[in-house]
């Protein structure tokens, strides 16, 4: 069996470069030049919900958002299945066969589970504290991202580093399926960035990783102004005040974004003083290069990533309905494939009763003895 | 909007009287005698896999028993809808979006579920405890039991006193999702056997609960020979050692299973010697009468009970592809109602995207602006 590709994101906001660089890329990339037997790409609005419960519009009004940044990065529905998480009811199913075979003890030391809850406030300490109760959906959300990757038999998942952990739990969930039933499922490896920096590309602040609600994202649809704006503002070295000074490349924003996004012909075409990134960062070690000329290479650099993708999501905006129904219609082909996968998971745990014409005839023979 | 009832079954054994008393019996009064609009009674196979994942045999063999003991006792598929909980896939959906309304701090404070962990020795301690983990299917079943009752809109659940936690559970979700989505949802109610002493019949051994592993159950499905059997072993006074020595009523098994089974005309059919049960209470009060009287009493009382249901067993179990197709029918029918729930649900979530002219309508227009 060849290879079947897996990825998806919440539809809590627009796409920005972290998620570009981190995964959105790369899948393309696969998307265009890897062997595989099938890729699917989703939009987790059941997931979104977990933590959002309360506000079903925010999810409701970006998996639009969402699905024009995909296509805007040049995920190709011909080739790619891109469908809604909540249009594929079967995975709700095995979710719940599934969430037998995990304990609460399990899910309680799985870390990125718990560097989720500090970020949103949750806690799971006593019901007096004051801070917001943990959700089980949350809670829970590992076993659920174990069904999304089960349903298809994925054996390829693209995300970032610290998706590592929701990896691990699915892989423990499918060796306890198809030890305790019958082997129908298959475990999920993980396929990360070759570039480390692309594994987690921090804020324009600097901060360790892009928020919207701590405004340093570069989103992919801002327009030109507003990511020159970004740029020109963005984190550099703090010790670095005059030109001449000597400055600091590890930490600085500019230059972590350069290597994330820097390809072999751009110095010729944007700053043909240079040849190498390692020749920019010598200089700017040891002083007289100033942070303005790095922000306008990363500009020119971003602008021709950016450029191609804005002219798709111009293209795709105008379509609205398209895009609706380039959704249902892939909704409808994986539905296809969780619904054979349940099946078969249903056969192993010897559930599908009305089919089972074994069942009845052995049953119906022993009370006749 | 009239009543609408449900109630269900764990199919993990043969049902035996304590069932009968505290659920069964209550169920054909209703069905026989009440307004209603529906009445549902399902078979909780999902449920009785949370704590059974690794024995679905158990659960598929047990079906049929349990669907034989409906049937034998009364239940009419014209006038109540049979059904299997796993053959209504919008449970699980409902589950998933009810888990995002509740904390898990909440769900530690259940009751019921601390008890029934206990008798099934799984802790929700340290991982390295010796004892066994938690399983989350177990952890969470209170909200896929609240999924169960509002799936049908039920407004009544007649089951033992022991559940009221989970119904009060149940009406907080009810309370969570009508305020923050709309109100769809309706609250429920317990409805408990009048007579006190049917809420929880102890064992024939006299332990507060008849269970399958303690030996101590007399099952509907017993032959005549092996109920006679289990009431002359039953447990009484042990200090009523000779007939003439005065003997205790409280906790003698003997007397709280006449408490729940006598019926105004037993005394006449059977045992002319005394008008009431208060009567033979009193003579064994005070001395005089030896328990083996008691209990040839019992036997013809339960004989009395039982045969008729003994019939409607025979019957059955002669077409057992009958009574599956009775629940295929049910399930199909459970289903139905299910699902138009289901899609009011989404409906107040506002996830039923496809479906939604509006959304898309407004999105387009706001990017053609």
């Amino acid at each position: 069996m060849g290879r079947i590709i897996l990825t998806g994101d919440r539809p809590t906001g627009k796409l920005h470069l972290g998620h570009y660089v981190g995964s959105l890329r790369n899948r393309v990339i696969i998307q265009n030049t890897w062997e595989y037997d099938r890729m699917f790409v989703f939009i987790a609005d059941v997931q979104a919900l977990t933590d959002n419960a309360d506000n079903p519009e925010k999810v409701r009004q970006n998996i639009i958002e969402v699905a024009l940044d995909y296509l805007s990065c040049g995920l190709d529905p011909s080739k790619v299945t891109i469908f809604i998480q909540s249009m594929i009811p079967e995975l709700h199913e095995m979710t719940q066969f599934f969430s037998n075979l995990v304990t609460v003890q399990r899910l309680q030391r799985n870390p990125t589970v718990k560097s989720e809850m500090a970020q949103r406030g949750f806690h799971d300490g006593a019901e007096d504290d004051n801070r917001r109760g943990l959700p089980v959906g949350f809670f829970t959300y590992p076993i659920s991202q174990a069904a999304d990757i089960c349903a298809f038999k994925s054996t390829t998942v693209p995300v970032g580093a610290d998706q590592e952990p929701m990896l691990e739990q699915c892989r423990e969930i499918v060796r306890s399926f198809n030890t305790t039933y019958a082997p129908v499922l298959v475990e999920p490896e993980i396929y990360l960035p070759a570039n480390m920096v692309c594994r987690r590309l921090p804020g324009t602040d600097g901060k360790a990783k892009m928020s919207k609600s701590l405004g340093n994202c570069i989103y992919l649809s801002d327009d030109p102004k507003e990511m020159e704006a970004k740029v020109k503002s963005m984190f550099t070295d703090p010790g670095h005040l005059r030109v001449e000074d000597p400055g600091k490349v590890e930490g600085n924003c500019v230059f972590t974004y350069l290597d994330a996004f820097v390809e072999p012909g751009d110095f010729e075409k944007f700053w043909p003083d240079y040849a190498s990134l390692d020749e920019v960062k010598d200089h700017y070690r040891r002083g007289g290069l100033g942070d303005m000329k790095c922000k306008k290479f990363l500009i020119s650099v971003l602008h021709d990533r950016l450029q191609p993708i804005r002219e798709r999501r111009h293209f795709w905006e105008q379509d609205i309905p398209g895009v609706y129904e380039i959704l249902r219609k892939g909704s409808e082909a994986a539905r296809e494939v969780a619904a054979a996968t349940l099946h078969e998971m249903k056969d192993a745990m010897k559930i599908n009763y009305f089919d089972d014409a074994a069942l009845i005839a052995e049953q119906a023979a022993a009370y006749k003895a």
